[in-house]
């Protein structure tokens, strides 16, 4: 299958470039009658705009999104909706020097083998600027899950380098330019990202995610357990080298007595398996954690190869961001709220009988 | 979509549960012409079969892979291969006790709330058991990759609980019944292993495996990105709850100038991507690792509730695997070859060894 | 995707070819709690099995079918239901003369050329024998339809050759070899297929299939529209080259003032449409026909090329059927079935806050 | 699945409706390299403009398509292309009347009773217009199949009610407005639609459609048969009611020595088949035909309902076709060179021009 949809029964399809015209995508299966806005899904957008902070890209980027389709009198029709961003700052001029370069790290090299051919501006396809439209294709399930189903989804920083989050604090996530919950290593944090700017270096990140009151049951063995989906949904999101469920890889060293969640008939004694066992949602909060590479846009020169097979020095000299992690938040959270829209409706159509209990109830018979 | 398949071109359908008649399968899409035996197949799934050493699940299996279908002549004839194992050796009374009670740790609660109803034996089709046949499929896939491609896919066990692989020996990966790497650590292995029975607890492991000599270009980008449908397709074995790729969660607190791989015209610097860059392959060996949870098969009593939300103590008496992870190595090279077979005919098509043959040439012998 | 699969919730794969080991399939998606066996399923493939009446194939097949996962206790678990059907009766030497040469009308050209080799025995997967499989799996469709909402599939021949059935008696169709609805011209029916015998040769046939009590709502517009999903499923049975629904191609000389279906208070007025409109179930019957070509397997000579494209006779001295559409019968009922399973399934899924309102009541508000 | 995708590895998802802001769609898979431009896809929206002859309807649309990405410097990327066309003249008014009303032989009942909900202005989403996006997908696969493989595909009306066309001469298709293949014939078609048009009723019509210069080997045994995906893609179109492939419905009266096509070593000595056998094409001519009904827009009046269950009488007096039938033949085009451009790219993978290239080769220039 051509790779740019994920879903079956809500299914998202994009396009676009970073210097291309305009991102777009279309958004289907949606169920109708749900009330949805441009200015609903501009607010995820907003969060993921760079220029947000004095360390991300100073690209100036409008992200206005538009809906063509599917919504008829502020709400969904049912039939297919169309999402369109133009872009706007592009300045073309800075990638000019890079048309015959593989810079190392990037998708360069291997779209060129792929393809035979490749948009040598700032990244073309394989460019975090796509993920703008996930977000707003989020913003649509998002509302969805938490209008009908009260299901939440946050995501935040849980580690910058060497720094991480010992207390997880959702009201201090919103109010720093980096999502991190910790208050108390605000100021390391700062320190931290203008050393690395200074050093024209960059750092890798950890991001959590969570979603809340999630229905028991939604997940489909043994291919596309929920675990296996989620996994591919943010693997999927650029910059991913590692996805973990729950304890993820702490289990390795856990004993089988540490790690099961005990049932009691006032719920599961803890939560090691990170709301999903046997690949089927529990009802307890879906914890999921990502590791991001750090960028390989960085201002010290690197070894790199032309078109020629010669040895080029590479040095970026473009904007940048010294730490991908923190845009990627409102991406994470599109990407969990993709998959679990999608799950919620292939529920509903594979096992129309069984009634939906959100949370996790242990022991109650729901026929 | 319903859960049971997985793959485009390359498209693997499986049933079976642990205790049901058989298990089995089709495998639609590999290419005509392959020379493929049942003796092949049943390689990998003798090196699955539990009782290979005195530490591993004392059930008796036969595991007999047949091949019904697809095969003429000794050749695949490029249509849909029919796989069929029976189930021998059951015990379904040791399962009896657990027919009301929600196994923590297992998918009972789950597939009941669910399903509405669940096949108590022995953990139905969320057993391991049903792994068999992905085996036998991915061993199709194995020697199509192998003969046709020249690409090599090995897997072993890194990681015991706290005793890790410092070098790694393939030889010496055949020779235990570890599928350890490390020779000078295998006492220390047994050692560790014959306490945990002892115990009656259980511990996690870490499983490594490496493709090589992958073409470059394999991949579909953004949603279909090689690196996600690894992630898609190891998560989905029993007991995963973490995947990563090259240097996985590392990469959190690496820099920017230490990650990425440099290129000259002799090669690669390093692969710090493990084989993935932008979704794509490199042409560098594909590194993944997953992280196996401990199973909850334990004999140490645990808390658990029966279907009317009453408090009960679960032991479990049955036949267990203290350490699941050592029978997930020949799963783990299964599902990672299957991902690779499809996403190479993805690039190259159905039938890549047949010229394209345009208007109406009959009798033309266009091999 | 390969192709040996239909359907999105409701999915079937299968396998087997007319002279392997085994025909085989997983139904994937079958909501759990419908109480099915062996015997359900026996009863269609009775209907199909050869040697029915003397006109039809003299190969005796056995065709009786196993399931092998995916019912526990009686009832459906929600997972893979495999099934299985042995092939007994295959006289493999009937074929030997035709390995090397094209039989015209048959697959063996193209299938030669689409995969550079070929299962020459008797049709390969290529024979209609692989729908037996179909059967059977659309017998789980047929029961959890009937049963859960009340919906009949039932199809007759309506046309065989130039004999038109001018009455639709449903009694009639069950009590003759035929599956003719018009008592009236059984007789002559008889006649022509002894002369046809004689004459060595085969006939075309027209056969009718009528789903009731449909709910409205059914069809994913615009691509996967209830009417392109049926034509799909028809057209896939071997030797169809035509699918109408409602008048079908007689809309081409119809008024809008004729065609068109009125609505009143107490129901559509007519039924031009033949159940779908837009795309959609509208309530009323499903009807739709297929043209089946005349089987190319007959005893009178003609031309072929064998594979070093040189001139030969070719006769076919086999087994076959001089009217192949007196089979397909239970074949159609079976893919309507599975069509409309999985659309059933979708609209759950899709639109879960729409209640399924079964039959034609215009006018109604289900909200 | 949602119904708004079409195609795997060539896959073409849209959105729009007749009064929404604009149409769009993502065309997924096409290989990289292929020269595009907007003026290509233009020619055959403008063959589909209304407004073509004074018996089209007489809306003015612009129906300008714009290309947003996946083509750089005038060739593909092989990433994904955004298809952009801006709605213009709607005139809403027209529609306000049937707010509550469901005109008979429309979408309107059945969309309201599938999703609860409906956009009322002049059709939504079941409006013919969505189709302008199809024909410009189409327009890409076109553009493909003639220049890599030398496909044509053409289309034309071989029937428009009792009015069949006796010769085909295809220069004449393109030098009137009904896209009529028989010169002869002209003047009575131009009479009959005058007549229709002061009647105020519409009538229906035949469309045939042919594809040149097909390879062989094209289509995926068994369900995705390249038949049965034909008669998928071109019921999807609005209005068909029936579907054939070569003889079609003939071949019920037809015998099994009439029927077959002979092979010698000059080639097929017929074309019964329609250039599809078992399946999979043959490298003849493809072959195919679809009944249009006659549109329910027309000005005589026809009783129907409103959403409160009363009588009410229906008049349109919009503007509308009496003939639908003339404007499909681009769409017909379209959709056969979609599906025939996904089963090019199943037998022959995604980017069949580029070499795999074995191991890590950085630099290496592999075209």
């Amino acid at each position: 299958m051509a790779g740019n949809s994920i879903g079956q029964l809500f299914k998202v399809s994009t396009f676009g470039e970073s210097h291309g015209v305009a991102l777009g995508g279309v958004v289907d299966g949606c169920p109708a009658g749900l009330e949805i806005t441009e200015d609903d899904l501009q607010i995820d957008l907003d969060r993921r705009k760079p220029g947000q902070s004095r360390y991300t890209t100073q690209r100036r980027e409008e992200d206005k999104v538009q809906i063509l389709s599917g919504v008829f009198e502020g709400k969904t029709t049912g039939t297919s909706i169309g999402l369109l961003i133009k872009n706007g700052d592009q300045r073309s001029q800075d990638y000019g020097k890079i048309k015959e370069v593989f810079r190392p790290g990037h998708g360069d090299y291997t779209y060129w083998h792929k393809y035979g051919i490749r948009d040598y501006r700032g990244g073309g396809r394989a460019s975090a600027r796509e993920t703008a439209i996930r977000v707003a294709a989020g913003g649509i399930a998002k509302k969805y899950l938490k209008q009908i189903h009260g299901i939440e989804i946050k995501a935040c920083l849980s580690q910058l380098g060497p720094i991480k989050a010992e207390s997880f604090d959702w009201q201090c996530v919103e109010t720093n330019p980096f999502f991190f919950p910790d208050a108390s290593k605000l100021d390391a944090l700062d320190d931290y990202m203008r050393d690395l700017k200074k050093q024209g270096d960059s750092i890798g990140a950890k991001v959590k995610v969570i979603a809340s009151n999630v229905p028991v049951g939604l997940g489909e063995p043994v291919f596309d357990r929920l675990d296996a989906e989620i996994a591919h949904s943010l693997m999927s999101i650029n910059a991913v080298k590692g996805v973990e469920i729950g304890d993820g890889f702490e289990v390795v060293e856990q004993k089988g007595s540490q790690h099961r969640d005990e049932l009691t008939p006032e719920g599961f004694t803890s939560n090691h398996a990170g709301g999903v066992l046997a690949g089927i949602s529990t009802g307890q909060d879906i914890i999921a954690s990502i590791a991001l590479k750090p960028t390989s846009s960085i201002t010290i020169p690197g070894k790199s190869l032309n078109i020629n097979n010669e040895s080029v020095d590479m040095i970026t000299k473009g904007r940048h961001d010294p730490c991908v992690g923190i845009r990627a938040i409102p991406i994470v959270e599109a990407m969990m709220a993709i998959t679990l829209m999608d799950h919620l409706l292939r529920q509903r159509g594979q096992n129309p009988h069984v009634n939906l209990v959100h949370g996790a109830i242990p022991g109650s018979n729901n026929k």
